[in-house]
């Protein structure tokens, strides 16, 4: 029996806000396993606001081609292997496309389909345990150098790489001020992830509040959002402040013209350091960064909060919540339960 | 017979433009020489875009306050002292004031009344050996780091540090793209100052001479301009670019809002660090700087255009010049020739 491998496939390059029509179902037959082939059936999707980047236009990785499966990492069991390297039965993370398996040799864009962890599960694999907390460890510790008693502004705060700086700065003793959208998030920042205060940026005057919090400048700052709300950091900066850039996730998915900083000569008045970084680059380094956050993770110091979602025909709208701000934390969606019979 | 000290003070914090009514005069008599006293006749002074700042607000330094003598740096003659570490008819510089006479125990808010070096003409001193070309060399070499065979672009490149960082990057083996206002400028950058390019940003299209000039992106960018050019600039980067932040002209004398940065997002793409930085930092190493850049000026390799403007009442809008693209090179004002007459 032939099975088939569900697929959604890009149809254009997004405008504006992304729609259904920018994607569309291309269900096709699944192969016969070659020689080496190993056969995963994708059961976790992460959706993450690159992504967005990654369909937009070439960037730090080559656009998604027009009318190939939607890049995107996740977590998958092999169910049946020509390859001793993959045994049927077991995880593995990667990079799995928005589709029901991937088949191949054992190799996606990313490189090898990595075996996880033993005894971690999906969930903690691609929340506290996951590339959004080592992205943070890097942007933290290889960005920012936060010293013990310095204060740092956390934008997307209730974001998965968001809470996960917050909680890496709280650890190396800095005073933390998150930035998030509405009241359930602020609350869950300051109650879940320990930060010292979070500003609701939907209903306070973000640049006033920061004033008020952290009346001696902001030390760092880490951010998720760009535009306006980067604005009101840069207008708070204290004397040699460093600014990690991970994203501008403001600036991704909009219909109205993006509204540009005005406050970066205060770059030059507090003599400040904005740098930008991408996960890729660490890839070298993901064993130390790994093993800082499950160190942190297993102490219960780094709380990353799931929003499981469910459902193939559901992933294009998973993806557009990171969007409409409806996520707290890490964005997933469970294709299948595991554990799965293999072949 | 008691003499009179001209003196042009601020009479309000200026908005959008420069106006003749921002500044006013405030002559008084000079008083008598104290014990320990030295009195310097100011007999050049600068004129830089942070003067804009100074009188705008509170900045890396404390905003000039309403009433008092409009900050600059100049050079003058001590005509008289009472004071052992100064001789009447040696040139000292410093923060001198919009006035003829400094007149104190040899200090100036930035320090003392530094003696100058022997046998350097004003414009020497305040052009090619100048603080704005130690202000270029700390930003291409404590902030740009360039390599032999990299691209950079200088924007602000007919201006007294741009010209001046532009040649810092040519001795060190990088090609230099410069931009500057109108083809007067754009062919002193090449035929004079030595850059592989020019782009005339009010007759040509910067991003895409930028992407045409320089196909593999910018390695370096020292920044003076800030606004539109540098999103031109951001839009080009290549992996890994460093860009030194000096300024940002553009938003400091305008009566229209500034646009802000659209493009910072390439900083992440492209893995870019942009550092804001001020000369005040580095006056500790101002003997490395100063040996630095005479080593290069005594060599012809920094050439420093002066606009000598003259007259005590021109004062104001030699300022205003700046901001209107009026000079090329270092824009300085004589108030009377050398030698003077000493007490």
């Amino acid at each position: 029996m032939t099975e088939i491998n569900r697929r959604w496939v890009l149809v254009r390059r997004p405008e504006g806000r992304l729609k259904d029509s920018d994607f569309k179902r291309d269900d096709q037959p699944l192969p016969e396993l070659g020689p080496n082939d190993v056969r995963v059936r994708v059961t976790h999707l992460s959706f993450d606001p690159t992504q967005r980047i990654w369909i937009q236009e070439d960037s730090y990785m080559p656009a998604v081609p027009i009318g190939a499966v939607v890049r995107a990492t996740g977590i998958g069991q092999v169910v049946a292997s020509n390859n001793p390297n993959y045994k049927p039965g077991q995880l593995v993370q990667g990079a799995m496309g928005w589709q029901d398996y991937v088949q191949n040799e054992g190799f996606t864009e990313f490189g090898p389909l990595f075996p996880t962890p033993q005894g971690l599960t999906p969930e903690q694999l691609m929340g506290a345990y996951g590339a959004n907390s080592i992205t943070a460890w890097f942007g933290v510790h290889d960005i920012l150098f936060p010293k013990e008693g310095e204060t740092a502004l956390v934008t997307g705060a209730a974001g998965s790489v968001g809470s996960a700086a917050a909680q890496i700065l709280k650890a190396a003793g800095c005073k933390v001020i998150g930035v998030a959208g509405g009241p359930v998030k602020k609350q869950w920042c300051v109650d879940v992830a320990g930060m010292d205060a979070c500003i609701d940026y939907k209903n306070e005057d973000v640049a006033a509040r920061i004033k008020n919090l952290a009346p001696d400048g902001l030390d760092m700052i880490f951010e998720n959002v760009g535009g306006e709300i980067l604005d009101a950091g840069l207008a708070n900066l204290a004397i040699g402040a460093r600014i990690s850039l991970c994203g501008a996730i403001s600036g991704y998915d909009s219909d109205t013209p993006v509204s540009g900083l005005k406050n970066y000569m205060n770059l030059v008045i507090q003599r400040g350091t904005m740098k930008g970084f991408v996960m890729l680059d660490y890839i070298p380094r993901m064993q130390e960064g790994g093993m800082a956050v499950a160190a942190l993770a297993a102490q219960g110091k780094l709380k990353v909060e799931i929003d499981m979602q469910e459902g193939f025909e559901n992933i294009p709208a998973t993806l557009r919540r990171l969007f409409e701000g409806k996520n707290i934390g890490k964005q997933l969606l469970k294709l299948t339960d595991l554990p799965l019979p293999v072949a």
